[in-house]
């Protein structure tokens, strides 16, 4: 727990005069004040996380954090536990769709095995971070140890440690887990306090009445486990996922080191609602991208204050949504750092 | 009219079978079928626009046209008419917002004078199809003349010639011109028969008491011309201008030579309404980009059969949203074309 007290300590509002400047400077350039909208905001926002007014994104990451979850015995998934291991390779041949999203907005891909099910074939591009051969199942008790919750964090703040050293501009989360709708949508329901079936939905495209029924394990798991919905670190170890621990790591150690981190979808969201439960400023750091077709997403980020930039009816995780969210982030920087302005291009002002 | 008559007569239906092989290679690709929305229907579309399966989107071009209006000595804009050569020099400079957009998504911008009210210096990479020195003002008659809103068309139609032949893969649209929001809202209100009053907003950024005025001129204009709605020539040469004459050309010629294009904001949208009156076919080869601040932009959209892909309140024009949205388009491109079906990547595909 020191790691993670250490990181939470780490954690300062934005700069808020260094975000006026942004603004004079987003002014100044040759456009109708306030005309590229959220482009500006992002800009303005991304200068008060990381400290500088010229901030560059040249090194963008997604961190994509695979786990398995024990409630997947209790049938709440369209696709078998193999998939989880069987995607982890695919991602690491570039096949998936994270790899396409991610080489197209100049993204590098980390992933991190955190809690599969099986043991993964080592590869150097793989981060081996097991906490242990997937969850328990929640149905039943805890989802996992307060070790392993706390291992399970750890391993994520220790992920971004080591992209800081090697110098990461801004981050993306991604996760990959079957089963892992059902944790975060107890997980969602949980901080919320919104009603199970209002944020679960059909994850990889189950049929109705397996929806009915992974609606009442959610519920069971819930009524079981009793989780505090005030402190995270509880929440996480009775209903959550070794990637959802290891993501809200990567939340809470990527506002430590001011770097902006843009969060994916449902699964991401759960982690980030993990992460603003233990450390509330953390929040400032966080951008969002999309609004999943996962119900509970858009609660998610109303939750956290958080309106998402666009809704394209996706529901894939792995970081796609934040890879294009990165795109867009970058767009906003470039805008700062990049267009003339009136005076240097000699164009006239609004008159009166 | 012999070139605006030869290219509508090239557009035809996009190609449904091809179309349907798009769909089958989406859904053998590793995700859950569907589960990248409007990616995977970019997609497709692209597909049946260009008639091969693997379209590459590498050469991407924004086509921004600038031209002047008559309409502005009633007072209608924020910024004086000398803004329009002077941004068409931030533009040539790369210093305009435009630039730094396209230069994101990889994109090459041309810019064309179709009507700008000064002689521009000349410049290599401006492209010269001035119809005349701005339009006359609407408020007391047509804005043009026929011949004049044939040579505006025609001009959008040559531009796209050429670029054809330099491989162009995609365009997107863009606009430049002081008081071009005006003509453009008159354009929304015949086309749509919508209230002037709905489909007016605040463009560069006029006050209430102006905002009252621009709607009033604009009411007057369309008594003094009673355009045609049913024709897209007649609405265009009495309450249009020669950048929206050329857009449109830029729509009906994209679609004669079977490239995807992208609407940018609200003048754009007004273009393509113009370009649908003219030939309704053309409204298959258009993919939207943003929703933009000004208010009759998503009266537009929904006239034409398209929801816009994102919300960013933005309201530049340029060919800013159309730059995202090309970014966005190439993203689903990329995803047809580089990711791996479950057969080759050895997933197991979903149960029962």
């Amino acid at each position: 727990m020191k790691k993670i007290h250490e990181t939470i300590a780490m954690i300062h509002p934005l700069d808020a005069s260094l975000m006026q400047q942004a603004q004079d400077r987003l002014d100044s350039l040759t456009k109708p004040q306030g005309s590229l909208g959220r482009l500006e905001s992002l800009a303005k926002q991304i200068v008060g996380i990381s400290g500088t007014l010229r901030p560059s994104l040249q090194n963008k990451v997604i961190v994509t954090v695979a786990a398995d979850h024990g409630v997947v015995s209790e049938g709440v998934s369209a696709f078998p536990q193999e998939v989880t291991p069987q995607m982890v390779y695919n991602f690491l041949r570039g096949g998936a769709a994270i790899n396409v999203l991610a080489r197209h907005v100049g993204a590098q891909v980390v992933i991190c095995d955190a809690g599969v099910a099986s043991d993964l074939t080592p590869h150097p591009e793989l981060i081996v971070k097991k906490v242990a051969y997937g969850t328990k199942n929640m149905a039943h008790g805890p989802a996992m140890t307060d070790h392993e919750a706390i291992k399970a964090v750890t391993a994520g703040i220790e992920i971004v440690e080591t992209l800081v050293r090697q110098g990461v501009n801004i981050i993306g989360t991604g996760d990959m887990g079957i089963g892992n709708t059902t944790a975060s949508s107890a997980i969602v329901a949980v901080i919320t306090g919104t009603p199970v079936e209002q944020v679960t939905g059909r994850g990889t495209g189950i049929d109705d009445g397996t929806l009915s029924h992974k609606v009442a394990v959610i519920q069971k798991s819930i009524a079981v486990n009793k989780p505090d919905r005030l402190n995270g670190m509880d929440v996480l170890r009775k209903v959550g996922g070794f990637e959802i621990g290891a993501l809200a790591g990567v939340f809470l150690a990527a506002a430590a080191h001011r770097i902006p981190v843009v969060i994916d979808g449902f699964i991401s969201g759960a982690a980030a609602l993990i992460a603003a439960a233990i450390e509330p400023k953390v929040k400032e750091y966080m951008l969002p991208s999309h609004c999943s077709v996962e119900q509970g997403h858009r609660i998610t980020l109303n939750y956290l204050g958080l309106k998402p930039l666009f809704d394209f009816d996706m529901r894939l995780g792995e970081g796609t949504g934040a890879a294009l969210g990165i795109g867009i982030a970058e767009a906003g920087i470039k805008i700062i750092n990049e267009m003339a302005t009136f005076k240097d291009a000699g164009v006239s002002e609004k008159s009166a």
